[in-house]
């Protein structure tokens, strides 16, 4: 079935991800329109943690890692690996040796749809890793895949190249041309919310902020008394 | 299709509230007879947090947080806000912007039969959350739904003003007539359950304490020997 | 329907169940040709604890744990509790009553295919446990079941005496007959990865140090350049 | 702990119960405005079958049917046993014996949130049933629980008296006292489909009956040309 | 990692075999003391089928189908195949080709803990089969495993030469040594079954045939009127 | 947020359509290096139909079937709608009236990454659907989407214009560029499995036809007598 390794992908600025890693996930994925969020059964192995990168993408066989090993020479500084199967897998495909090879050459860290492993090394060893599942179960490196193709992860697709930013609450992927148009509205939005932060704390509400009482009304909700409720039945 | 916001529902009085918050949920489930429990999908973002208050009620549309905006307005000291859908959704219909708001109203918690997004910023603010997922996926205020009416999570009813206690153990809620002598069962069960861990610090066996000799017994269960079990052949 | 309590089962060598314990669970897991492994859903409530120690198994009925209390008598100095039943059931079966009884008796640890309650109780007492859910669901002691039987969870046989061993990466199980030759394929594989950790740190590639350049040839795995790769169309 | 078998609850009249019966649950739910749906993972045995009943509730234990037996004596004709149970099962709580004595009854079927077997034999008798899985697992006679109680399922309470209709589209409930209006409603609502569905085959659009190109609009949904799209980059 | 294909292991006897293809699944269960069932997610692919045979088990890979080419040797008149790999997989491990192979040496049917494709032509061919899921995915022949090795499928071990029986409740296991007994306990359970169905169609109640009056009022489960009941609060 | 509804967009060749018409979606996958496929959730709602059409896509809000409405407008003879959402969703966002619309204009099924409604209906109308859940929970119309963008269901990406084929084994996406390509290899894989098949029902096994015996030799895989096997110990 083949499969290729493709080389010398382009990749988002460096500038440029490095002003997305500023942003939370939540913040970067509203300035793209509420889109580019990898699902929340990826979760994180650490906590706290925050990284931003540009992806290197594998796509292997269920209980195989051996595409990872090609992916690995194709990894430099600042990349995040980003590793999916052809059928769901939660096999330990990613573990300590890897992260070992991969932060040697500078690798941010990696997001695995699908198991990891000696998750305590990797925090040991401040590599970043989020993954669908932990799982100690080995692989064998039997059947050819691809590296850096577009793949696609929960809805979303990530091209080699995208930038990946990634924290306690999930992974998002900006396509890389809107690299640098999503650091700035992700700046914009920071600034619009501490705007709304600084008033929750003087107490205005989001009703008030944001006109929705208006929407209320032109949907029909209404407000009522717990007797009025009560006394007009269930 | 309308929807309702009920205002001024009959709340538990504070002082129930505050003697079911001296146990944990375990305990205070199994003074109800073993009922009131979420299901163990609702987890909380924190650890070793311990909350307890009464229930504002969110029942919005997947997708949407408008009813929460709606909800904000009918929060305040000491009340816990437990917010679901009507149907399943993981979005992360809550954030940080909402906690600031609610903290300063002096809320205790947050409940979420959804997602929830921000979970670093809520640990550092220290705003008490569950959940059923962690998910940054934002959300849009376009359809109506109800507060403060009763909803349904896990096969348990929560009605505003019921008793909400949380902890790493999950969610249980208190209906608000039984708060108080549920606190009460909770206590007595808490002494037995110190006279049960001297008992078992000193040696004694549950089969003993409990008398279940005779329950094994009754049922039929037999006592063999590995070699007796081995012998017999399986 | 009866069922069987077996007694004094063999176990495990305690020195052999002492050479496991300085291994990881993913390790072990190799040493014994990938198997052994409890599935991911298997979770720890504390993090950074390995444990090992020789089962004493439970195979119960949903929502009961009167079989628990039969096993306890049935535990001693360096074992782990293992804990099925007869249909997927995530109540909270297991809590700190039955962990300060077996903490009493030189017990472990516990790994349950159910739920498990009292989770801070149990992190502060530094009983450690594995389980599939957390829950403070209570149950019953009404019917019978069997202890030290050969259980199955996930795919895997555990039978009283064999070895588990657990850690954040999850469970594994060596039946007693390999323990002794597990530990020394397990020692034999750390230093190889000792070796293998070593090559990484200087640069070289799994690529080469495991011969896979062949296997990707011989597989058809192809390198392109991004632009060989796009102009070909997709 | 007790429990409660509640006799000679209210029931929804039978006439409305025979109107209700003429729509499928769609109909129904769209006529209480969306509401009253259990989950999709309650499926029905049969293909094709439609029911509407007054519902006899049970809550029971898991693996345990006790309170199925309970029931049996409660229910009659037009009825339709409901059963849930304090914590997820999938066991076969109902067969084919169950079967045979509610059909004597005069019941009309059973809606379980538990497993059901038989199935071959239920659709050769011609018995309705709907679960939320199929197993053989058989279950045991040993703990209380209530019949003829407020129980939750997905979400959505169900009291004694209630109207259950159920078709292949899965299960709706109807609170007795909106029975009637629900009926009307949904008398209306197929009134206005089968007018929209004549439009729809003389070729109208959804778009322009309910006037939907304003909403797009007012959203800010632009049409492009496939050119202008992609040549406006991705 | 090697892996071994045993040959001619002991099968139960034919007559067995044929005994307990007159009972469906849940009635070999409860004969066994409600034991052996593979849980409800392995379903039929067809309806109204039953079949019995003697299980040729194999143990493969995810995404891998070499040892069912293996095992196809091992297979002869009456066998059933069972088929698990070592880690979750749904992939379409099985379909027509297989299946025509099997049908031309007396195979009755195939159970896979994964995915099956082809299903439509399997109806059209009568070759039965239940599986986990249905995927047309395909698979590779690269990694090795077993035949005729014990496997665990939810919690149930399979042997080659032991019974198993499906039909559309789902999968029962039967061990070889208990072939016979179990057929004779499962016709005894059917004549009770009869008994208790004649007694059913008269009007009998399951409270009074077993008893179960006293175990209601043992467990403290109370009888109250809908009046007293809703007067009492709630 | 916007969106965007792109129309004309370019589709496979209507001969080319047909032509893959011919062959099962397991065939078209195969044929295709065993890619394209959405994974086991998504079923069908009827049994024994197969389609192959051009994919009209879209992308709405969960519980929102706005955009839904927007694309019957982009649907022509011999499309099939696949619509996905931008967090999962099992809603019914389709029934029988969308369906009538689109039956008229030519459009040979839908398939829903969703919950669908009113299948008796659908089946009855023999409008082929295939969907991730049934439900009849009903919808808005009031968050903006897109139609005719590139989408991702189970790590597929579906374009406008690419054709689909399904049956009851699942749904395939084949890329339109490569449609006719994949016709011919679709034909060349019948034909080679037809002699496969004929072979088969000679008796020849897949070891021999495929050379897998020397594969189990390389692999390690050895022949063991059942005595050998458990003389070794287990």
């Amino acid at each position: 079935m083949g499969g290729v390794i493709v080389t010398n992908p382009p990749k988002a600025e460096a500038k440029d991800v490095e002003a997305l890693a500023a942003f939370g996930v939540a913040t970067v994925s509203e300035a793209m329109g509420r889109t580019g969020l990898l699902g929340p059964s990826i979760r994180p192995v650490q906590q706290g943690v925050r990284v931003a990168g540009t992806a290197v993408t594998v796509l292997g066989w269920p209980g195989d890692n051996l595409m990872i090993h090609a992916a690995v020479e194709q990894c430099g500084e600042g990349d995040i690996l980003v590793v999916t199967t052809t059928s769901p897998c939660t096999d330990g495909l990613f573990g300590e040796l890897f992260a070992t090879a991969l932060q040697k050459r500078g690798v941010r860290g990696v997001v695995l749809n699908t198991g990891i492993r000696d998750t305590q090394e990797l925090r040991d060893m401040g590599f970043a890793a989020w993954s669908r599942a932990v799982s100690s179960q080995g692989t064998v490196k039997a059947t050819g895949g691809s590296v850096n193709v577009p793949i696609a992860i929960d809805g979303q697709v990530v091209r080699p190249g995208d930038v990946i930013v990634a924290d306690d609450d999930g992974v998002v992927v900006v396509p890389r041309e809107k690299a640098r148009g999503t650091a700035e509205k992700s700046e914009a939005r920071e600034a619009k919310e501490a705007a709304t932060r600084a008033a929750f704390l003087e107490g205005q509400l989001g009703l008030d902020r944001y006109g929705l009482r208006d929407t209320l009304q032109r949907l029909g909700v209404e407000y009522r008394s717990y007797e009025e409720y009560t006394g007009a039945g269930s």
